[in-house]
């Protein structure tokens, strides 16, 4: 096992990372400070990795919820059979909250843990390649709004994180994939050498060597801990982390929640990200190809959905995050490994860009 | 016009409160930093008083989002018609949300700022006595659940808070009797000179004497933003601005919200907690009685409503944000001007209070 710090202050916690955590009860208990915990997980989790969980909370009061799964429930309807259940089994602010599962599961309980009572501690244990190397880390906590994803959330960090490298052997592929989408995105922003050992090594992840796998989790959160760390609340530097997600999100918007991966359309807006730079003159054709490839590579789409217009993606970008003073604000490279917040992108090119991708 | 702060270092911001305050557009700009800003304000309050606000906005891109009146709109689906209006109005994070009305509105539109795209700026302009001295400062917003008022919620700090005497003049009686309740409260925890001032001064209170009005605000919210800025998330001695509400929050949800008003909840649970801390030994019965006048001369009610057994009450109690570990903490009295936070309080002596105060 790895231990990292998010360096946060008097909110720093750790991210343990390695297999075999979920059968250590004793790297769960540190974290939880009352009598009464609450478990939240989904149907596909759960059957997979509760026990253990209840395990390790045997001598504590503990319940359980059990949310159906899928980015479509990540609701303020779905938020809300949370409060309703931790009202029902009367839980004070004293309690915890445990997210068991994927990004959805852990924005979703991260948020519930945020308001609830006005704030009780939460821990993540992410079980996916997607949340251990990103959405676990960080505090962005959130629920989708039919007009826009991740529009209702809050900043809010767990008080640990607990990734276990053996719940990725029941990952389906596809999610796989997705998950290396956004471990591809730490190479790309800011650590051309570990870009560079993903091209080498990305059949090694895709056959899910152990070691691998743990090397690309622990270098990925090390990037994202890094910049939490000098920026917890996107003023700045953070921003650079959305790098494809302005795109994707539109993505994921416009195709319905859940159609689509996170990952998956991350890749997408990758690509499309590295286009436009390029038409900007900050990347050459060969550098693109390159990310192309590797994404590619990764099993990963590299085309938006034909449904979705360039108009359509225009429409849904500007009520992105990323949207200040009516201009659109979006993550592009300056080179591979280094990206830049770009104000004020050209519509033209920007139009040209989607036009010319699918 | 007087001006005060809640000091809360980067978050200080500042209370003006005075007559005439709506009609100072140059009150209002400096708090808004972007082109964009949402009025959130109800069907009471909107017909009096949006137009001089809409005036100050006049150069800015402004909307306005009209709720219904009532705490049983202080809901999780109220709060989604306003992201839904953020959104579709394409608003940035860097818009401003401005709570126009009562307790309700700035504790909702408060709680929308907090968590639309992960906090935008807000402002509260508090029109009712209430609002005014206690929850449009201090940063405590959230709405309701079913089973338990306030539950879903952030602590969350306005820009800053214009509190115009002069919307007083539009109060019903109603409700200025419940906004003195909170006035009330602050002499009884922690301000003896100012409870006898309230002694000495009801009757003007009552005619809506300007100058009496203006005092007590001013003094109400400088005992409030002294405790805010001690301990502004309620980890101490803010418990102490609780005095009564967990026995009022049980009133409002049993009976069903909205069928009482926050304050006059407040003023049955003030006497219960008098009358449980006489039994503790701690207040003197003429002092119990001292109370019960002054909230009697307010035209504030002093029993519980007779549909709430003492069973209902402790059951209502036991999902109060002040449990801890199980064990349920009061807010009592130790003396006049002089709360205390009672942990562990005796089951008997407090059914024993319920039983007697029909």
């Amino acid at each position: 096992m790895n231990t990292l710090h998010v360096e946060l202050g008097d909110r720093r916690y750790p991210l343990h990372i390695g297999p075999g955590l979920l059968g250590c009860p004793d790297l769960l208990r540190p974290y939880i400070a009352s009598r009464q915990a609450l478990v939240v997980s989904n149907t596909t989790v759960a059957p997979l990795y509760l026990e253990p969980v209840r395990a390790a909370l045997a001598d504590l009061r503990h319940e359980v919820v059990i949310l159906p799964d899928g980015e479509q429930y990540k609701t303020l309807e779905t938020l809300n059979t949370v409060f309703t259940a931790l009202l029902e089994h009367r839980f004070g602010r004293d309690c915890t909250l445990i997210a068991l599962g994927g990004g959805v599961i852990g924005d979703l309980a991260g948020f519930a843990a945020a308001c609830y009572q006005r704030g009780v501690p939460f821990i993540q244990i992410p079980t996916t390649l997607l949340a251990q190397v990103d959405s676990s880390v960080g505090g962005k906590t959130a629920v989708n709004h039919p007009l826009g994803k991740n529009m209702i959330g809050a900043f809010y960090q767990p008080r640990g994180v607990l990734a276990d490298t053996d719940t990725l052997n029941t990952l389906p592929d596809r999610e796989l994939s997705a998950g290396l989408a956004e471990v591809i995105k730490y190479g790309l922003i800011r650590d051309r050498p570990f870009l560079e050992w993903l091209e080498a090594n990305l059949e090694a992840l895709l056959a899910r060597d152990a070691a691998a796998l743990s090397a690309a989790i622990e270098r990925s959160c090390r990037n994202k801990a890094e910049v939490v760390a000098a920026d917890e609340r996107e003023t700045g530097e953070r921003a650079l982390l959305n790098l494809g997600h302005t795109f994707g999100h539109a993505i994921e918007t416009g195709v319905g929640y859940g159609e689509w991966l996170h990952g998956e359309a991350v890749a997408v807006g990758m690509v499309l990200a590295a286009e436009l730079s390029a038409r900007l003159g900050w990347l050459r054709d060969e550098q693109v190809e390159r990310v192309r490839a590797l994404l590619a590579r990764a099993r990963l789409p590299l085309a938006p959905p034909p449904t979705l217009s360039p108009d359509d993606f225009l429409r849904l970008m500007a009520v992105d995050k990323k949207v200040q003073n009516g201009r659109l604000r979006l993550i592009l490279l300056r080179d591979l490994g280094q990206a830049v917040i770009a104000e004020q992108v050209d519509a033209r090119r920007l139009r040209e860009t989607l036009e010319r991708s699918y």
